[in-house]
């Protein structure tokens, strides 16, 4: 792996997409060879697997057939975009990837966090980000977020299942991102969510164009 | 778990889909409460899944993929059908379970049996079939047999994914199962998928008969 992987993550409304594609704007803009992907979603087979994990209408889904989907968008994606992109030297920047299962279905579903780390790494391939930014903010504000976003951009009651399943579930994935981060603090950086758009642009930045120093990837 | 669960295993084309029916119509007409079902494609989302997993169109799906799908397939199988139905005291009779995805993703794909194993106790909420008829065939005659059956029942030329799959391949498929028949004799039962239709039925009907005996389970 002769490329860069680049991972955001968070709780909903937490500003991470915004700033994954500020970032992708900023490598671009200096040259560098740099392509942006997000899961669930991230490939063809994926995007039929996110319909099905994201839509109210398939609100049945057991939390072990959603855990499985999950990880079939990922083993899919790695194999097919991220692995091709991070082997020819690229920088790849992902809106969510292992850590968002560990956290959501694990800390948040209840899941055996042992297993999901196993099957994350079948999934993966073991493939682990170079840095993760894990922006952080307290669940009222970012689910509020979350819902103006999607009032702005998706048809009315679009808001997808998981945006709108209960608030102690996602004071479980908060607190899961916050251990996260503290147990890997030479993977992770975290973010405090609520600081201006600017500054946390500023930040992270600064933390990637380090990492490419260290690396010696030049544009 | 109060019900009888019993499965149908095999190669394609080696009469588990025939003799899961026949079973099934047995069971009914002497008055058992039964019902039949298949994986991948038991449920609403199963039969998304089937799509996925068994069409042409998604020929690029990855081996770790196509496992998640089928593990999510069965998780969402068991938890909403399977399960609900054992619990009512019923009978359930699958066509494929996980054992399936031993063989297939393990001896067929040669994905870690070790992992596939836990991950089939994830999916399945540790739940074992009482009796599993695995039927074996010589692959040459099993792969006529479904590409005949395909001609009857499918329109030309949609011979799904797997079936059309190298002869490689299934010769590890069956040997896979022959070292499951071999490892596991008191829940498995190993039928010589060559043999008369009728035949097999009276055998499948007597074993099944003589295990509704052995746990009091009357119609």
């Amino acid at each position: 792996m002769k490329g860069l992987f680049i991972t955001f993550e968070g709780v909903e409304g937490c500003g991470k997409s915004t700033q994954a594609q500020l970032l992708f704007d900023h490598l671009r803009e200096r040259g560098y060879t740099v392509f942006i992907t997000r899961e669930p979603g991230g490939t063809m087979v994926g995007k039929k697997i996110r319909e099905l994990v994201l839509h109210k209408e398939y609100d049945g889904i057991t939390q072990e057939a959603e855990l499985f989907l999950y990880l079939a968008d990922r083993a899919q994606h790695v194999s097919t975009v991220i692995k091709p992109h991070l082997d020819d030297g690229g920088i790849v920047i992902c809106d969510r990837f292992a850590d968002s299962t560990l956290v959501y279905q694990g800390f948040g579903r209840g899941i055996d966090p042992v297993f999901i780390k196993k099957a994350n790494l079948t999934a993966t391939q073991k493939i682990v980000p170079d840095m993760t930014f894990i922006f952080d903010i307290d669940t009222a504000t970012g689910l509020k977020r979350a819902a103006a976003t999607e009032k702005e951009f998706a048809p009315k009651g679009s808001l997808d299942r998981i945006e709108s399943a209960e608030a102690k579930f996602h004071d479980r994935i908060r607190s899961g991102f916050l251990q996260l981060a503290k147990k890997e603090p030479r993977r992770c950086r975290l973010m405090n969510g609520a600081l201006p758009i600017k500054d946390l642009q500023r930040s992270v930045c600064g933390d990637v164009h380090a990492l490419l120093k260290r690396r010696n990837i030049i544009a």
